[in-house]
């Protein structure tokens, strides 16, 4: 790649069509003609910028290692010749594309005003970024699954316990030997610099300062060395979507023991893109044109959004087969993350993988998947040695220290959050320091209040699931609908 | 039929009392003074044309061979003669009729902007017929069957299954061995051609190229043959009614089986009229005045709507012994559609019909019928056998492809959608074909996250019913409602 | 009573204080200081007409006879003098009193376009007058029964059977023996006059010509037999709150069976009075005034509104020894209204009445009685003989033909709706007919489409009543709450 | 203290910062300086008074009593020197501290208006102070058990009995021996001052003129002995925190029983602080300001609030051994307040209390608490011995006489109302009494329509809980959550 080659304005500027398309990122000149089919987030979203220089548009989401990693080096056409720029060139390209202005910090609630997680996700909804917003608050078609999260919670009650000496309560615990504050994960999500330019980063720093785990994406917008470089020597998990094409995953793999990550948590719930509509809904509201042109570019009929520009990689064809490549191409533990049911957590018993995280994905892929507290349920009634056999985690739902507690008692080694956490990261990694704080705070006075002074002593009798018990599944079978043996035979 | 008898306007004019009442349609002159009192759709929508030119209303609602096939020859008077036609006759007939000015295409929703089958539903309420979207969306009484049918599917969940190679997905399957390419009926409906004037000529189209079944209505907008003409060799199907003039339904039922018509679908839950109130607050609202004389006339004082206007002929004395007439004159497969309980689909059973379309009529017939959706589980509690003797269809309150895989997890063969295809049906065929689009991809995305890679694979161990269990009946009689034997004896 | 003394306006005028308080009524001038204390609405509402004439306010709560049964013949004073009625004495007393101008006939909707019951109560609710729609429409405290009754009657499905032979529909039945076109009556109430002049006397007229039966009240606004000539000869039934003053009831008693009442209905659940706000309300935003004088008269401290003008003679020490009582002065047939649970209707049983009514006062009287409709249920749990022992009733949030038949068919052998016949009723007969029109026609079509021809053929299994068998009683003890023996020996 | 020693304006003003802090209340200087940070309502509240006059915002939450209870006498600075007030030392502090002028006591109901609790509710919030009723209606985290405590009230109904002789109804019964007019608590609440200057002092001379009893708190903003004046040789209860320093508990207790207290209620739910947060938030609302630099006075993060300002020297380390020592200084009674299901129950007759509490603090503290009804039910199904060994009582959303009877019936021996009671006491001590008027009516009322005379009558048998059943535990571990015995051996 020879940095040294100059390229002028006037000669970017003459490859602007679907099948000739250069853009300029960071002074860099690319020919990214083959790349626009490939594009996780859609031609039209790059072909805007044929002929121009798209850097602001892509450091919105991506890191700056991005472009080196998807393109090859014979894309690089060169280095953008700053003689030949003309005043045209400089212009903004605001024709095509509208600031976000919803963003208006000076109206933003002050860090002491928010009291819970509720506070922070209003904060994000009413002064953060209209895009981001839709992006984290989103979920599949319904939203049935996502909002009955956190509803299963609530139907929970505690038997609290009194005249317990719970002078000073302790809530540390430890997640796979390591010693954590909270048992508590920053569960990955994709996209966090969306709300703020620290991103992942930041995030990275809040978990270190506050003695909690968090789990980078694989579709972090900083590649990883970036993010532990913010907290050296901490501990930190790595989320896995299995590429398609096996050797990025194992390079991905190898990078990650090499960098000193603890723990892969391979997501197996992705199989299949969620339709999420308030998302799609923004992207088909939003009219893009060529910025050279000036004439709209024909969006895609099913909308788009963040979430269809995400997934393409992964491989929806992964069995229980693929977990021994992965064993053989990594030591580190590996987790199980996205198991929705007591027989899927049976195989994973099989399979002698070292945890799984109960989730349906935050509701955002399969719409009508089992809330996730009631999956602790369904494990106890199911297989209730597999508390014994493996740390079991659980996420989907969690707003208050109380909805943690509820998990732990249920079984759950720790408990993962997710939208909070990039709510919370709009105020930096103060915000994201003052969640956990808040649930800190939360967990120590139901701990208290039902009469236990450290998590050894958290235990199924102290919550009453008698609201919600009828609803957990007895078995494999459905209770009574009792399939015809011709067409059971198929199966 | 003697067309080249021409009558003048000024004769016409003095027909136009309801004893002596003519009008005119596509240029013929018809004597309608003995139809008025047999006219489905009440008189008075007539007679408001005594002595005038019907065309426009009545093309809204009807095809044009049905008045040739309503009224007897000696009805028609002859041709009107263009040339005595005055100013006056010209003269729009605005005064009792107002123009249905609600549609304004030009703010509609573009297709490319629908999303999902409320949206299709959002388009039409706002922007399409009033009327049309009243008659529609109506249902019985309370609307409560209606809106439980969407509610129950609500709350049945997926159990879905993890690490299956679902990379390539596939939805096809085969109805009473014609294979489709979703398992999805348009359902017949009346009147649609009130949304767009292609009616059931446009859906048919869509169901081509698509592939999927249309069940053409007894009461659909345009004959069999020529809807028919829109998809040539393509498959369909048909809805009968049974008439209480056996000989029309002979007629009907020899012509679908010369073109080529599959299958019956028996009406069989329509032994009564619905009570559609928002249907009929409608034409209460609608004052209907003579257009000669400009007076009001008095209309029917429970109100009228489309739905007391379409089921006259149709035979409440209809029993299981009529099932041997039909088969009498037809030798097409035989589905009975409105099967709402497990004794009468035993019965079914009994009587060897090819299949039943378990359903509701959309909550339009009987308020507090039955959900949709727990009819399947009655029968997989007490006559699962029924799966493996025929076919077994459902519908009412299926909105997503997820709501679809349900119904086919927990036995159905195929689902019908009524509404959401009309609804679409505002945007013409494509708007048709886009639905199909839309359903089919949300099948393949659950398909892909419950961990099935075709239909064959669908059983009830993948849905969670515990939400609604409790509410299916368990056998014929009350659980403890035991009626004294005094009264018993007479059953 | 000598009607010939005359006494003048200027003496009339001084007995205008609490301790000496004349008022004048049709012209006859009345001592009423010492009935002040005794008058069921309470003093305040006499006094302000001290020294006046009351006649207007006296009619539109009363009949014209109440005054002679009231008041003993000693408290007569004379007829008003006309020739001495003054400008000042002829005045609109409207300074104390205002019109309740809410009723605005010009804008009420026409009974053509009235559809329901709930249509009815929607124009009484805008309308109507305000005192009439607050007495008829509120409840005890939280209203929680009198919503109930209507909610657990939406919570029962039907079962249809269909392909039977239903093309002609009978819903005649008896009562008692009496033929009725309809299983229905129209329950007793008070106050009728508030809404129209007519009264009971419009609801028995239309009662007679719909052929349904009128349960006559103790506090109608017009005597017995003037109600009874509206309808020569008609069957009517006759309700009683058994009076404090045995004589007095049996003078009524005897009065019923002379004028050829059918059965009497004995109300066994208002030994306490109802605390019904939205009522009481009302009269504490009246201030009343006490019309000489100009000052504001102080209201009971409680409130008022006319609940609790209503029952102070009823005899709340009523015991089952008192049916012998009543035995002993009539020999109609007696129903208990107001059974709300199995124990009390199987001493219905041991007491051998004639038949009961299974009802909680619409919810008037005591709040979080049990819905009607469950109350059948717990008959058939418990005590499922009685229904061939006697007929059994209820009342209480019927609104549709539909619920009607779901009484029917859990045992009941007619249905009492009150408040939406006093809805009915601001329309006059006229109203009340087109309210049993409706009903009737909703009666049919449900027949029709559950597959029944006559109710004969009501019967359990064409219910279910899954969603509400889990909250019907099994006996007569809590289920699990043991009162320790030491208590229960109180018992 | 030498009250002759005179301090001059000018001195004081020189003690303005937090290091030095003096303030004068009721004329006497106090060196606050040390005290400043133990004030269980923070420092800033106090700071921003520095060398100034606090009397006006003491006098709000505190009784003249609390300084010198507080404060060693050697931080008694001197008596004000009247002689040295400047024109600048009189003015208001308006400043920094706007007046709670949401009062407005010309526009607030008339106590004649009042018909219930809720109305009492509906007055305080709209027109009492903001303050006031912020801190008397909000609860922890998500108010769910504070709403729940009401809702399950209302999900049990009653099964009335009629033809009972109730012509006389009698409401009194006994508490710890002693006679009351009604089994009614005034619940022992602080900062009663908030809304009415008379604070508990009125609420006394109420439980006295109505013969109900209060609970007094060891908050209240008065100290016991003035309270008691108010209704001489009245009984009274006494609410204990036990304090982390014994020797002022020991002193409390032995004041209450010199003073002739009845009972001491321990409370034994506070070991932690309940987050309730429209309470903090009212805080971080509010900027405090230096009275005499006029600079903000940053506030604590995590919010204040009243409730954060009451607890610090609640004993969190209490346990079930203390109870020998609370003996070993007072022999009243001990009642255990705040017991919340049936293994602490157990616990509480096994160490022979003199009765329990049910009781989850209105949900203030633990929200997910179980609602308070519930527990009766609790000890039914588990300890149903403990009715037989001690009185039962229940305090948590009862709003109206008949949920008082329902708790009666399910074996509550009385019942604690404490919100409506601070609502009511808007009014003064009439308002008190209005209250319990309002709740004898209604429970006279509830007693005549369910059929019994007395309260010796209640009965399980008396209500239906069908509707709850479901959700009350059955023994002390969770039905199918069997820990593994792994974990098991750590509790």
């Amino acid at each position: 790649m020879d940095e040294s080659k100059l390229v002028s304005v006037s000669e970017i500027q003459k490859h602007n069509t679907p099948n000739d398309c250069w853009i300029v990122i960071r002074g860099q000149t690319w020919d990214v003609t083959r790349f626009l089919q490939e594009h996780p987030g859609g031609s039209a979203i790059i072909y805007q910028y044929a002929g121009r220089d798209a850097t602001e548009a892509y450091s919105e989401i991506h890191a700056a290692s991005v472009v080196h990693e998807s393109l090859s080096p014979d894309c690089f056409k060169g280095t953008l010749d700053q003689a030949t720029i003309t005043e045209e060139w400089g212009k903004p390209t605001g024709l095509h594309r509208e600031k976000d202005t919803t963003t208006t910090d000076t109206e933003r609630p002050s860090l002491d005003s928010i009291l819970n997680s509720y506070d922070f996700e209003d904060a994000a909804a009413s002064f953060g970024s209209k895009k981001a917003y839709s992006f984290y608050s989103t979920a599949a078609t319904d939203c049935w699954t996502r909002d009955t999260n956190e509803a299963m919670l609530k139907r929970i009650w505690f038997r609290p316990r009194v005249m317990k000496d719970v002078a000073r309560v302790d809530t540390t615990s430890t997640v796979l030997n390591i010693p954590v504050n909270l048992p508590l994960f920053i569960c990955p999500t994709g996209f966090a610099r969306l709300i703020h330019p620290d991103g992942e980063k930041g995030l990275a720093r809040a978990a270190q300062s506050t003695g909690i785990l968090e789990i980078l994406s694989t579709a972090a917008g900083y590649p990883m060395n970036e993010i532990l470089q913010e907290a050296p020597g901490y501990p930190f998990l790595f989320q896995l979507y299995l590429n398609k094409q096996r050797e990025k995953s194992r390079e991905t793999l190898q990078t990650a023991e090499r960098l000193g990550i603890k723990a892969i948590f391979l997501t197996v719930d992705a199989a299949g893109r969620g339709k999420r509509e308030s998302d799609e809904r923004l992207k088909t509201d939003e009219v893009i044109y060529n910025v050279v042109t000036g004439e709209p570019i024909k969006a895609d009929k099913r909308g788009g959004g963040l979430t269809r520009a995400a997934g393409s990689y992964i491989d929806q064809g992964m069995t229980w087969r693929d977990l021994a490549w992965i064993r053989s191409v990594t030591r580190l533990p590996i987790i199980l993350k996205g198991i929705t049911g007591a027989e899927d957590a049976k195989l994973a018993m099989q399979h002698q993988v070292d945890g799984i995280m109960l989730s349906n994905h935050g509701g955002r892929n399969l719409d009508y998947a089992p809330p996730a507290i009631l999956l602790l349920l369904e494990l106890h009634k199911n297989c209730p040695e597999i508390f014994d056999r493996m740390e079991v985690y659980v996420d989907g739902g969690f707003r208050r220290g109380g909805d943690i507690l509820k998990a732990l008692c249920l079984g759950a080694k720790a408990v993962g959050i997710g939208r909070s956490f990039l709510y919370a990261l709009q105020y930096g990694t103060e915000g994201a320091e003052h969640l956990v704080e808040i649930l800190k705070d939360e967990m120590e006075s139901v701990m208290k209040l039902i009469g236990i002074k450290n998590l050894s002593e958290v235990h199924p009798s102290l919550v009453n699931t008698a609201d919600v018990d009828h609803l957990v599944p007895s078995g494999a079978e459905h209770p009574y609908a009792k399939w015809s043996p011709s067409k059971l035979s198929k199966l």
